[in-house]
């Protein structure tokens, strides 16, 4: 879809500078921008790269505009204005509502308004709001309901008793509602401790790919609205993830663990099961969260990277560490 | 399903203190519990939560006991008797042995005593246990073995020549049997060992979602029996896994590695090739093994989590630790 | 298939020492070796082990046959040879084209040459090169290319606008061109930015099971020329990965990171976004790269593993090492 730079000030209520009869079909990269696409800085280092970019419209703050030759769309969030014009030209089609004749359905009476593709298999008493998207060879168990306007993407598999909020992403791959990983001890054998508790999932939530979200064991597993979770990432049962916190992937977060509201939990960080963490604390990648957190703030754990020559000494000598300490204080 | 306790004490072959006539019909966490519903507290420390709880019936010690006023359950492992009072009020239906016509099998003369659900592909020479379930959309390869009383849930993929025993259950998305990471080098190039060995799984093992299983480059990569896997789990060729070892979600265990019996091996932990653990070990969770362990015990890595602003200083004085340590000498 | 040794010689040619006109039928370990199966020795400490093995035939170098009684070919580089020996024996069946009935495409004029297995679903406008295989329940998306001799298990999902090349295999559970993690803040909440670019992947390429490959945001994810990708890896969108790199399981690489030619990415090691690492860089398992790598070799972080007694204490003065530090400097 092309657009004037008049037009795009109409619809998202923004300034320009320039000329307002500009057309741009595309929002792009600096590197491969074409003289029809629309570039992003916010940041001033990045000025720079503009000199050698083909594109005559850059989305950029009032204080940065003052350096750009450029048509300038002006925003003083550049990159949220950028999403904004790329979900303008980049509009996804209106579903054409339909069930493909492959779809097993043990649910009579399922909402019109959908799209369901090949091979798709819905348990019973499956509730599906409006405009929602099932894509091929999903698997929707009994007692799920997903909301309104939600795309499920294909090789999801949904089991019983998950309730999904509206405005939902579900990437390929992901499975929500296992079961938790719970066992008894009985003498030297252990006894599976039935998973009878399901999972509840807000509204306005992005799942990735290859995850799994395990259902709880006599309660739900709680996903707040505005939650964003990455790929490959594990969510284990009974964990509450608080509204607007966003997980990124490979992270790992054990049993019965509750993550506050707007927090960042970094890549491959490990949550501990039974701890909980407060509202707006970030994570850093691969750290090793086995405490609770009780005050905002950034955490991490770890150790740099060196070459590993290097890292050998060290690494020893961190297994003499309390006796050199013990040593010092004599 | 209800249950007076009378009938429990009979089924379960345990003592009732209270109203032997009381009826319950769910088992429950003590802040979701009704007065209908059974809950359980092996210590000391949640007794004061039964106060609050709705719950008219408390699995616990004989020595906690004295402490409660509600109806009571007596056990000596109050968690494990819970899971037993759960599995009788949260009865499985038996399965209605049926395979769905849409399922491709290139096996004749399949079992007639299972159950098969939509869009299965099972090659060819395949056998599967009586009462054994096979969930939709799942892959099942030739030559493949089930055993009896087992649980495949949706989207679950075997490869070629995987032997799995009885009271198996898998979850979604899981993966058993793919290649090994072998290669040979061939001057700059990668060429890839064929994978010629299979998979070998005992009695009584659960695997969680998305997990990965890899056959062995000749011989089998095995699993034991009692063994518990969960999601997010990567198990490379070769790997050895003995009996009633348990592994936390998002661990990793490279190729060729052998791990005893009774182990437990904490989440995201990592255990590096060829190596080897002894029996009765516990790894604790992200903790990095890059060496055989010879002794029972709790064995750890990593550092403890800070404020990022003390970590970045700590962190950096890692670096120089084996420097710290050589001036000291002197 | 049986072979003569000297039939091996020919086809590969290389030299046997012993009996030329012994047959073989497998490769196999040392330990599981029969009388007609080919092994393999590396290294003189192997040598040993030869003496209890069933095997008649060893694959190993000039130098070592001296000790060795059995017949022996001759290689250089064993481990290769043997790669070699092993896929002669185990010759892959050529491909029986067809597509199933039950397979939904909405490609006309889909390549003959290939083999498809039932309930895939094919988007528009895909290329299928010639012998290539798509395993059963696959979903690829339109605008899809795969090249020639291409193997692509079952469930496997690939997105629109992914380019794959020659020569690729593609284990189960594996989603290629999911949605990459990219939101923008507007104020307390986050707003999705649109994945408009796709994923290319060279020739050559292998990728494990349940691995997940995100497409770009504006460009695309690049994957080189003979990658191979373990089981359970996550890379983000906009990663670039050059030539020849290995990365083994487990690990992650977040967005927009580059990482060079014949780099070795150990297990559950995590790349932090944005960084570039130069060519040849080997990272060991589990390492954090939260910096970028210019100089090649090869680089760790991370602790070793104690004893959780003793590591108790040492994680605990970790937290004050750089305290440890300015006071030995006074």
């Amino acid at each position: 879809m092309n657009y004037t730079l008049k037009k795009i000030s109409e619809l998202l209520n923004v300034d320009i500078i320039g000329d307002e009869s500009y057309e741009v079909d595309q929002v792009s990269s600096l590197e491969n921008a074409t003289s029809s696409s629309v570039v992003f800085v916010s940041d001033k280092k990045f000025l720079k790269f503009l000199d050698n970019s083909k594109s005559k419209v850059v989305i950029t703050t009032k204080a940065l505009s003052k350096s750009c030759n450029l048509n300038v769309i002006i925003s003083e969030n550049p990159y949220l204005l950028f999403s904004k014009v790329s979900k303008l030209i980049n509009k996804v089609d209106d579903l054409v509502y339909s069930v493909h004749e492959s779809v097993c359905t043990s649910t009579r009476n399922l909402n019109k308004k959908i799209t369901v593709e090949p091979n798709v298999v819905i348990g019973k008493n499956v509730q599906l709001g409006n405009n929602t998207f099932i894509g091929a060879n999903c698997y929707i168990g009994d007692f799920v309901d997903i909301g309104e306007n939600s795309y499920i993407y294909p090789n999801v598999t949904i089991y019983n008793n998950v309730k999904i909020g509206n405005n939902i992403i579900v990437h390929s791959g992901t499975v929500i509602g296992s079961d938790g990983f719970g066992y008894a001890n009985d003498e030297k054998s252990l006894v599976k401790i039935p998973q009878i508790g399901g999972v509840q999932i807000g509204n306005n939530v992005e799942i990735g790919s290859n995850t799994s979200i395990d259902r709880g064991t006599l309660d739900n597993t709680i996903i707040g609205n505005g939650v964003k979770i990455d790929n490959q990432i594990q969510i284990a049962h009974n964990v509450h993830i608080g509204d607007n916190t966003v997980i990124a992937g490979c992270a790992g977060i054990a049993g019965s663990a509750k993550i506050g509201k707007n927090c960042m939990i970094g890549g491959a960080a490990g949550i501990q099961g039974h701890i909980e963490i407060c509202d707006n604390v970030k994570i850093t990648g691969m750290a090793k969260v086995a405490c609770d957190i009780k005050e905002a703030g950034v955490y991490s754990s770890g150790t740099p990277l060196m070459l590993n020559k290097k890292w050998l000494k060290n690494a020893a000598r961190f297994k003499q560490l309390n006796e050199l300490f013990l040593k010092y204080k004599k």
